[in-house]
């Protein structure tokens, strides 16, 4: 099983493949991030992530994919630029026939660090830990993304456990 | 020249084709909706805005292509969902190669009726008359795509008539 994690932006698309064949040792297939010039047109920076998502799709052939859910605290510019990404993130992966799993960020940090309400600085080195890595992965984007897989794991894993309720808990 | 017009939402997306080879007497084309099915998955529905319009495009082919802005009130959940249908309009016209021109709400109801403030159904009305239609044009956001395609006439009248001023007044 090859799981994908995304952490949606508009200069920033970070994306991270875990590999679960072994399950409690999951292992880091790729990371990084698409980014988009700022000089570009919003449309033009939009389309440019829905043909990079659609290479690294067809690269790394994930089998499930989890996408970070949006969360807003104070600017609805920055908001509104994240949910366009995310719109064209979604959209391409449904053009891909993949379904979507959505995690809201205190999920993703629960997951990974146990708390809800971990500083970044720690899900990034429980993702280290957990995936054996030496470094933290770096754009944090990158980072953040395979927290998103491995949070996805962990919840089909729980879904698996309990037969009857795999369409009903997807992280909200 | 033929100018479209679109009116960006999840479940509904209008649009209206304006021909203004005669500026004093646009002309309706065609005008409509891509409506998406409320039970399938929001990823299916927003490929399937970039589908559906991707269609319209090849069938239409606009010269230029007018977007109505994010304006929000109230309800943040339907506005992140304007905004990601939003972003993948924006996406699909930027892979046809075709600018996107902005405009807020309230730019759209100046242009048609001489006032920001106008009420819906006043705005209608004026899009019936300038285009010389028999019926206000159903759905209501079939009308109001054209009152954007309209208004981009306006805008881009005004623009041409002003050198070196094209660039920079785009609505907002």
């Amino acid at each position: 099983m090859r799981i994908m994690g995304i952490d949606p932006g508009l200069a920033t698309v970070g994306y991270g493949l875990v590999d679960t064949s072994r399950p409690r040792y999951p292992a880091c297939v790729a990371a990084g991030a698409v980014v988009t010039a700022r000089d570009l047109p919003i449309a033009e920076r939009l389309l440019e992530i829905q043909q990079d998502l659609d290479g690294l799709l067809r690269e790394y052939q994930p089998d499930e994919v989890a996408v970070e859910d949006l969360f807003f605290v104070n600017n609805i510019t920055t908001g509104m630029q994240v949910a366009m990404a995310r719109g064209c993130i979604l959209a391409t992966l449904a053009s891909r026939g993949l379904a979507v799993h959505a995690y809201v960020p205190m999920a993703v940090k629960q997951a990974v660090t146990g708390s809800g309400r971990a500083p970044k600085r720690e899900v990034q080195e429980a993702v280290r830990q957990m995936l054996g890595l030496e470094r933290i992965p770096k754009p944090d984007d990158a980072a953040d993304a395979l927290a998103v897989a491995l949070c996805h794991q962990q919840h089909r894993g729980l879904r698996n456990l309990v037969p009857g309720r795999a369409e009903g808990a997807r992280g909200r």
